[in-house]
């Protein structure tokens, strides 16, 4: 690209190479769909709320509606998925700093029951549907897996939303989505090695660096633990401990971009080292107005991206509509058992909260489809199944976390004893 | 653009137009830009300072040093100049948010004469120049008009650094860099008119369009006096003034820049506007950590701009060397006589503050280019003689500022009358 003379004030030093007045044209352009996506994903957030439903989902339809798959408003760029992806290493980031390592790992047995549980039976609920159809077992398994990993971008905004990121079952789900990331990492793993002949060692180096990268950074936060303040202000460019932090932060997303986890598990273990020092509160203060801005521009963007036009096909829709009932029930169940030690509620509440699947389901589908195991049709119905429980989740969760946080009440006797 | 499942959690339904893997890895790839700009920007900063020097020069040495013309870790790229573009937006929002607007217009009188004489002595000194050189008249005025207009981005930076926003110098640079910039716009439009053959008509539309909203600014800025913290709250998504606020700097910032004035003029003025808010100390402190995260990428991506290899060429360097010396010592002119009721030092601060040039003046001579009327070598001149002045400017600003305050002290005859 080209130095932006028109905007930013300084060029590069020899002839331009393309016309300032174009390049300039082109990041008001940016500029333009950045403002257009924020207004739209906060007047759906304000019209939602007005009617008592989910900010983030009225983010999201805000997103939508402005976006290339409605009134076309806004073209999808590269400079806004950087944006919609700094809002959720942020969100994460964020989320991070108000959970305590040690009641993470304290939850660890409920956690990682509810992901490996999780994870097994909408495979298996999977595999079934493509016994059903009577597909070969190749397909089914690609069904199965496409419907296993959860995403937990949606449920950590809504846990953040309603104000229970404290409560137990919002660890449990934290935890379990970790675990649930550097499973669904193996299964890619696997199914690339089935689909693709990548050699099936390389996956496994990748599983066990993932292991690695997690558990250093749990073993980080412990021993950070108390750190003071002028671990991250020794720098004169360091005021206050924000721009360290948010290095630190945008360094682990990287990190764990790179071995093939989520840039979020990065994030999250970021704030999840940087908590247990002296410098969480200020943190938590400095974070926020990046949060507040840069986040919606993940749920809008992933609105902008909705295509609903698939929903057209009736195959297509009852095949969706069986997977997205089926992962629903399965994460539910997953949760049910795996953290029936929190009450009724409070595993129903987690098992909602690893409803939502994300980007394994879609990475797994388009294996699947480039393999030749999965047809278009049988494609596109993961893609809305997937779409479907990200838009389900927020109703499931306002449904069952107030009934979680009352059933803790009742059994603890009374309101002193909630957080 | 395709979207990225393979980061950001939620795919657009139907097949994916390009591999997951390939937009993913696009998308890490513009991260971990962003991630090296940072680190370089806070690098160069910390090394600069702890040699004395102005920090804001230290972050375009680290961007010059990972960019693409030095270490070549990065590449520019349309992501970065959006950053860098919202990074000077929200730096002079900031610094809106410090000015009153009633200070700003006690001061209207040395701001207009320092705009006017300093935007007139360049000129005379470069249509001087070019005919020494022996050039055309055209060639000689072109000269003379890239050399006219201030940006006032860096002067914003050293004063905010230097804490010295409230002082009258700093209102005087501001107001003066404001009708600057309206000036330029003129400067540009006759141009225009005298190198493309662009109606002279349109030229003035726009040239009062532009005073047009200036005005209705400052007009809005003295009307919303005093209006309640509630009139941004209002919405059920602003818990704080933030994100309205931030809507409106984005809005004005693009309405400025539409009709061709510099987005910066309208994201100071969005500031001026809500600095008269009750919201106003709230906001200050939500938008810093906005601040200290976005604006080094304006200062560190001019600094990956920058290309010295037209140094090499003696001619060129001789004339720049020239026209860097003129640019100073014009607009040095222009605040001691403009800016002369502040005492010496503060006049000369007020002239220091004007002499970093930008956009204008490379819009001005890649319009001569165009034209024929600059020849390669020239233009080349005009570039690195525009640079040279933000280099220089925040060291003259370093000398004459600590003067200038105890300038004023000696007057006033104590510390108590210093703020």
């Amino acid at each position: 690209m080209a130095a932006l003379p028109g905007l930013i004030g300084l060029p590069a030093v020899g002839p331009p190479t393309e016309p300032a007045a174009a390049a300039a044209a082109e990041v008001i352009a940016l500029l333009t769909a950045l403002f257009v996506i924020l207004v739209a994903a906060k007047a759906g957030e304000e019209i939602f709320r007005r009617l008592g439903q989910p900010a983030v989902v009225g983010e999201r339809a805000g997103g939508f509606i402005v976006g290339p798959h409605a009134l076309s408003l806004v073209q999808l760029n590269d400079t806004l998925t950087v944006f919609a992806e700094i809002g959720v290493v942020i969100l994460l980031f964020q989320v991070g700093l108000e959970v305590r390592v040690d009641d993470l790992i304290r939850v660890g047995r409920p956690a990682v029951a509810t992901a490996v549980i999780a994870m097994i039976l909408p495979i298996v609920a999977g595999v079934g549907v493509g016994f059903a159809l009577g597909t070969e077992a190749g397909t089914a398994a690609f069904l199965g897996l496409a419907l296993a990993a959860t995403s937990i971008g949606i449920t950590s905004r809504v846990l953040a939303d309603l104000g229970v990121l404290d409560r137990a079952f919002a660890r449990v789900v934290l935890g379990a989505a970790v675990i649930d990331d550097v499973l669904a990492l193996v299964a890619i793993g696997i199914v690339s090695a089935f689909a693709t002949g990548t050699p099936l060692e390389q996956a496994l180096v990748v599983a066990v660096a993932a292991v690695g990268i997690v558990g250093l950074g749990f073993f980080a936060a412990r021993r950070l633990r108390g750190l003071r303040r002028e671990a991250f202000t020794w720098p004169l460019f360091a005021d206050t401990p924000l721009v360290p932090a948010f290095l630190i932060m945008l360094g682990l997303a990287l990190v764990t971009a790179g071995v093939g986890l989520a840039a979020l598990v990065g994030a999250f273990i970021a704030g999840l080292i940087v908590a247990e020092t002296e410098a969480r509160d200020e943190l938590e203060h400095e974070i926020k107005p990046l949060a507040l801005i840069f986040t919606p521009f993940f749920f809008a963007v992933t609105g902008a991206e909705l295509d609903l036009g698939a929903l057209l096909d009736p195959s297509i829709a009852i095949l969706a509509v069986t997977l997205t009932l089926l992962g629903v029930v399965t994460k539910a169940i997953g949760g049910i058992v795996g953290a029936w030690s929190l009450g009724r509620w409070g595993a129903l509440t987690v098992g909602f909260g690893m409803v939502p699947r994300g980007e394994v389901g879609i990475v797994v589908a388009t294996l699947g489809l480039t393999a030749g195991l999965l047809d278009g049709g049988t494609f596109g119905a993961v893609l809305v199944a997937v779409v479907a429980t990200t838009l389900i989740a927020p109703y499931l969760l306002a449904w069952s976390i107030p009934r979680a946080t009352r059933e803790r009440l009742g059994r603890k006797g009374g309101p002193g004893s909630v957080r």
